[in-house]
């Protein structure tokens, strides 16, 4: 009984595997190359959660005030986990969503409430853009053109990200591992 | 060859179904009827996060800041989408983390930083809890023992939460599948 309970887990993990390593592009990407917007997103490993997280000094926002939820695919979280590093077509989805303070029975912090704001894809795919890496900005749930290579988020990721163009530093679950897989970068802002 | 892309994610959706129908107790609980550290939980779909929520008017943790995020398990998540409701043997998962502001490039806002402060499980099964559902806090990653039924958390939750004791009015992407499916109690505090 406990062999039969061990292997079920096990084929579930090389199911999973076939599924993507088949991937068709065509399940992610339209043929003109903009990206699908990727329904299944709040399905992904959850890496980590902020609010009104901001790079600059200066305030920027106003009245708003926004949580970012940051989700990657459960192959290459997997991967990671083994090797501190992302195999290729991984994809991360940071998702904003507006913050609410009073509410049913909360009376202070903030809590997550309403559609999101916006989701954007960050992928690794050095076959299809150079740099290896790109991202893309969704509105709704429509199909969206590649953010143009010269916008800030790309060269912010490449000049601060702890691993690989990624904010590994603000994932506490990773960062763990990529310290002790020799995967972070040995300059990176701590 | 689209038709076997679409099969392959059904039979492993197949198989997962199978894996969580034949869930074997020992897995989740000692034979004292402690519950074991949900190792995994990290890995079970991610419901909402908030920073600082709190219940009562004053304030009550000094200078500690935190981060709380919930989790459900992936099985007990899709029967949720599919009838608005919980299935026996759900177990939600709510991690408290701690929250940051100036760190790496980060100026501003608060962000998730270093090991979980505590880990709290909500489970239901009807067999084996009087009311239903139990709660079991964790320190660490031992066998926790059921939080004694006495406690705040029972009568809270019970009170207020929007479905089947849970608090459903507080993760955005099953409030509407609640009000859609008609699981919402009538008079939840919205």
């Amino acid at each position: 009984m406990h062999a039969r309970n061990y292997r079920l887990p096990a084929l579930v993990a090389v199911v999973l595997f076939a599924v993507s390593a088949t991937g068709d592009p065509g399940s992610v990407y339209e043929p003109d190359g903009r990206m699908k917007f990727p329904k299944d997103y709040r399905e992904w490993i959850f890496l980590s959660s902020g609010l009104d997280m901001s790079y600059r000094e200066m305030p920027g926002m106003g009245d708003h005030s926004m949580f970012d939820n940051v989700f990657v695919e459960p192959a290459a979280y997997r991967v990671f986990l083994r090797t501190g590093t992302w195999p290729e077509e991984t994809r991360f989805a940071l998702e904003t969503r507006g913050a609410k303070g009073k509410g049913s029975i909360n009376q202070r912090g903030k809590f997550q409430s309403g559609e999101p704001m916006g989701v954007e894809v960050h992928v690794k795919d050095a076959k299809r853009f150079a740099g290896g890496w790109a991202f893309f900005g969704f509105q709704g749930t429509e199909s969206a053109p590649q953010i143009p290579t010269g916008a800030e988020c790309y060269a912010c990721h490449q000049k601060n990200g702890a691993v690989d163009t990624t904010f590994v530093q603000f994932y506490p679950t990773l960062l763990g591992i990529a310290k002790q897989k020799g995967t972070l970068r040995s300059a990176y802002p701590q």
